[in-house]
């Protein structure tokens, strides 16, 4: 046998069109005082949500969305078949947690800030093969678990370069399905899974820079296996590049031959806080795409405001030890065609 | 469209039987003296594999391994759709540089010592179900990361209770594959994907016992939906639940009148060293499950002096910071059937 489902050299055919069925979107206090504030299920004022340390605080974000997002699709835990889910911490650790609560088979992931898509590449395979019927996709980031781990804990009141990001504290959750009872908010139609590119950048606090190219790579090859260009989507979504990685990108694909259409692109970090919230170059994490999509696409496409979108999230799969030793930073970007049934 | 390629609870069917083409093991000094010596491609006595630190080290086994079974296979890099991939170390550190090399489209992994059945599982779904025609699945660990990751740094010299395991250092590639002109070693024909059991072990100094309930959850699952037992199994391997791990898992087993038949059980945590290595409890980590599988069980199977398995490999789902915040171990357990060729 052959590979029925992919065309071109590296992008994935899901013929069966799985359906997201539902999705939700949890996020912080400083993320419900944004511009997207309208679109997430709930906003948590307390950074702690009532948890002692910030790891368990952020597994409890992760478990809200998950468990939010099986009710909107009007099921129990026991009707969803595996559960897919990552986050920045070392061990994924706020994901087992959430996941020791689910009783769900799992299958833990680590693809950094690229996680969500990641997770929806995977599970829109299993449904349409027909190996699960309904998959769980989650994932989360929390500014405080990330910032003492990635680079000071706050207590140290280090001040942040103008590239730095704002690591979002949030979750978000979607339900793969091929139960044709359940509602459709749109269908998983393409995956282009992401190659590792490093382009040598070292600063942790400029990771934008270090993602912007797999982000690149990923969209010239998904033009070149599809067929398709920036005028068969509404939307290129990138996952967290914000201003830096955005411009860089903007170089990258002149170079190429394919400049980006600005009225057709957009960056989640850059889309989830206002200049005013003084975040820098914007949001990131895993957190950061996960409940743009979640809470803001997926509204639009309730709204049926958007027909076809390319969901392309990155990751800088960047370690404090690898940092440490002198290693650049890996980046990677995995992207998913969502679209509207007709 | 129900799920057909799915039975009982949660096991799910791969129709196709992806074949095993070619499989890898690149082992370190101390398990290259161990009795499973023959089995491996390679010892390489050097653990630091002539790297600068021992993170560094771990990748390049990664990469060994990986790089070996894509030659094995008689296949080059571009030929490989998608490579899987994970480790035990903060943000795969390892599985993103070993990546790196490789420039084939990466999904990253965290399954703790869980992580070479896991990806096992995923690539011979993604194989099935024609998203990919060759699917590479590589694992490591390294005893020297993971000691001072998890633990102690090894030059403060730290005494190891007779619970604790050893971390194996090395790593193991296989490649899943639909196409008919490579060699078959074995096939997959059912997954068992884990759900989090936590029964409130504490101590990272006794993970089988952490591990082993997930263990028997998975197994009691894959006998009630497969309706098989013992006698179908050549083998029932288990990742690294060592000998504390063993025991309990006897003892679970027993519980749900479901004995173990010790003539076709093996735990690759005990099958690895000798017990006049030193390692107390046994092996364990990532690598240990993978060069045991992909070295000795596929060295078995090229002798047909196996016709069918079922390995089920064991992660302790702990972190350091989940330790000192006084969390319980998750433990979870993925099981993959392989069987050879009539």
């Amino acid at each position: 046998m052959m590979s029925p489902n992919r065309i071109g050299q590296s992008t994935i055919l899901l013929p069966s069109r799985p359906r997201i069925a539902a999705s939700a979107a949890i996020a912080g206090k400083k993320e419900g005082e944004g511009p997207l504030s309208s679109d997430f299920d709930a906003i948590i004022e307390d950074d702690l949500f009532g948890e002692e340390t910030w790891e368990k605080a952020e597994s409890r974000f992760q478990f809200a969305a998950a468990d939010a997002c099986i009710r909107k699709a009007g099921l129990t835990g026991k009707q969803v078949d595996i559960a897919l889910g990552g986050d920045l911490l070392n061990q994924i650790m706020a994901s087992a947690m959430a996941a020791r609560e689910l009783h769900i088979p799992f299958l833990g992931l680590y693809g950094a800030c690229s996680t969500m898509a990641e997770s929806l590449c995977i599970a829109s395979m299993l449904v349409d093969g027909g190996y699960a019927r309904n998959a769980l996709c989650t994932v989360s980031s929390h500014y405080c678990s990330a910032e003492r781990q990635y680079r000071f804990p706050l207590e140290y009141g280090c001040q942040r370069p103008p590239t730095a990001q704002w690591t979002v504290t949030g979750a978000g959750s979607a339900l793969v399905s091929s139960d044709d009872t359940l509602p459709t908010l749109c269908r998983c139609t393409h995956a282009t899974i992401g190659r590792i590119v490093d382009m040598a950048v070292k600063d942790a606090n400029n990771m934008g820079a270090a993602m912007a190219p797999a982000a690149a790579d990923t969209l010239a090859r998904h033009f070149a296996d599809t067929g398709r260009g920036y005028a068969d989507y509404d939307l290129i979504i990138t996952g967290d590049l914000g201003q830096v990685g955005h411009d860089v990108l903007l170089t990258l694909m002149q170079e190429r031959g394919l400049p980006l259409d600005a009225a057709r692109y957009m960056d989640c970090g850059l889309a989830i806080f206002d200049k005013e919230q003084d975040v820098h170059a914007g949001g990131s994490g895993c957190g950061c795409s996960a409940v743009v999509l979640n809470g803001h696409i997926m509204r639009r496409f309730r709204e049926r405001t958007l027909h076809r979108i390319l969901f392309m999230a990155t990751g800088a799969l960047l370690s404090p030890t690898s940092s440490q030793q002198g290693g650049t930073i890996p980046g990677i970007a995995h992207a998913i065609v969502l679209e509207a049934d007709a």
